[in-house]
């Protein structure tokens, strides 16, 4: 892996987080009617990774443009992440997001589905802001990211009911529920400074395999992570019957009695707390924590591989050190 | 009002509507997965109107253009007004639609949220396909129209829960829900054809305008319209307990007895349906059906004074035929 400085990238990212944050916090000031407008904020008001916005304004630099030519549109995508939170903890009947109610608990449904129409609406609206020129490509990158969230959204609900989705449709499904995203802001931001095709490519190809690997370490992490700040339950997504590549892995591997075991947790549409640890002895019995070390660490490697293709070689350092801070995450 | 041959132009119409028609129904054809876009595509094929995709093609010929250039548009900006009530049936709880069961009936709320949030997504992937060269205003255009749409949304659910809604306000909210989106077709349409300013400015002054006559007649409609083949029911926004043009305008009129009577049904959200009669004893009395149809007369003169103003003047009488039918429309 390339030498870098961990520290400067570390602290160059926590000052472009706080200027988004900032950014996102005034984008819907003074705007009418407060009903609406109101609880749209609350979600943007929370903190977040900001993991989106950083994408677009490192790739637009390493496309040979500046911060400054993207950070609205670095604002549309996160603007548009938060939609897809909005509905999604709809959906997933979710009480609580990083530790704050989430919208629809806060407020109601009427008001959750609203603010979260408005706010992709918002988003579009910040992405025209940074578009000169490219416009066409620039929001057609922005919509298919949106149209690929979807089809991901849907397929992970139709994984709810059904007892057999095979490793290849999960890959499918968070390629389209979390790397099409992370694509999208990496192309997003080459495209909208007139980045050369070549360059637009690579970083689309890094941004696509980095979220790839980045949804499977977050599988990972709820067997194996710490619990965060906010108390998140190890096993959460057991608990919550959810079909994580841990457990399509481990249903292809087992036999005998730690295949009726997961196949009562299909049945069952999860299991109880106290039966985490007993499946946790499962997936390592079967080797799965390391098989998912190994897929993330083979996207890792892609997301890489590509970002080394980029014509301004001094920017890679950066990409580098994002993919090795999302593989130490602990939470 | 100019002279035109009626026939001519509703054939005109007709045959366009059955062309919409059929592209929206192959619109979301091939695409996966079927959870999400079966749902998507039920909506699209219950029949509607199709006044929006009209308004763009009719706009794009006045403005210079042909149909033939804004097909897509059109599609998207009535894939777009799907979107929207799919999330409102949801909004207002309701179980029919068109005579058929709303989608989250059908099917249920997450399919519905989500077929909703695909939809469009699936209309800005439309709208680019018509986009050559003006593609910043015109995704703009299409986005205001979005912004507006919500906010007058979030008004109209506002005025539910509010007894001192005044009428100023009521237009402005029907002016964000309803007007705002037919303006956005008619610029949409001059935009993408890449028509002058001025006339740009004629069409979407017509559609505005329009937006809102329509709004108000359909208001009137609910006390003086013929119950439709689905059966809806005259009063029904009284039974409702919705605060339309004429209960706003009533209430501000109104003294003594009927004053209590319009404030009885704000305070029980609605009445019964054998009170329909003596409400609209009341509206009568107070000349509300008068002040209504005086209301629809004025912005439907002021549509048709601007697209009086159109370059191209052999291009008007389509839009006084559409003006004078949706007066002259019963249900």
């Amino acid at each position: 892996m390339k030498k870098f400085n961990p520290l400067k990238y570390a602290a160059l990212y926590e000052e472009e987080r706080k200027k988004i944050d900032k950014l996102l916090a005034s984008s819907l000031k003074k705007r009418k009617p407060k009903t609406l407008y109101e609880p749209a904020s609350y979600i943007l008001q929370s903190s977040g990774k900001r993991l989106r916005p950083l994408l677009v304004l490192l790739s637009a630099k390493a496309a040979g443009g500046k911060f400054k030519d993207v950070y609205n549109a670095a604002v549309a995508v996160e603007i548009m992440h938060n939609f897809t939170l909005v509905h999604d903890d709809i959906m997933d009947n979710a009480d609580l997001r990083r530790g704050n109610q989430t919208l629809h608990k806060k407020y109601d449904l009427n008001t959750a589905i609203l603010a979260g129409d408005s706010l992709l609406s918002i988003a579009y609206e910040y992405l025209l802001k940074d578009c000169n020129g490219n416009t066409k490509a620039a929001v057609s990158a922005f919509t298919q990211g949106l149209i690929e969230v979807c089809e991901g959204q849907s397929m992970d609900t139709d994984f709810e009911t059904r007892d057999n989705v095979q490793l290849k449709e999960y890959i499918l499904m968070i390629t389209k529920k979390t790397a099409a995203m992370a694509k999208m802001c990496c192309e997003l931001g080459a495209i909208l400074v007139d980045g050369k095709k070549s360059d637009i490519k690579s970083l689309s190809d890094y941004g696509l395999n980095l979220g790839i690997a980045f949804q499977i370490q977050d599988d990972l992490l709820d067997i194996i992570g710490e619990i965060d700040k906010f108390g998140k339950t190890v096993g959460g997504d057991l608990i919550a019957g959810k079909k994580t590549f841990l457990f399509i892995k481990a249903f292809e591997k087992a036999e005998g009695q730690d295949k009726i075991d997961l196949q009562k947790m299909m049945d069952n549409k999860g299991i109880r707390p106290e039966e985490v640890q007993h499946y946790k002895n499962i997936f390592e019995k079967l080797g799965v924590l390391e098989d998912a070390k190994n897929e993330i660490r083979k996207y890792t490697n892609r997301a890489l591989s590509s970002i080394d293709m980029i014509s301004r070689k001094s920017e890679t350092g950066i990409f580098h050190w994002l993919a090795d801070s999302l593989i130490k995450r602990n939470r």
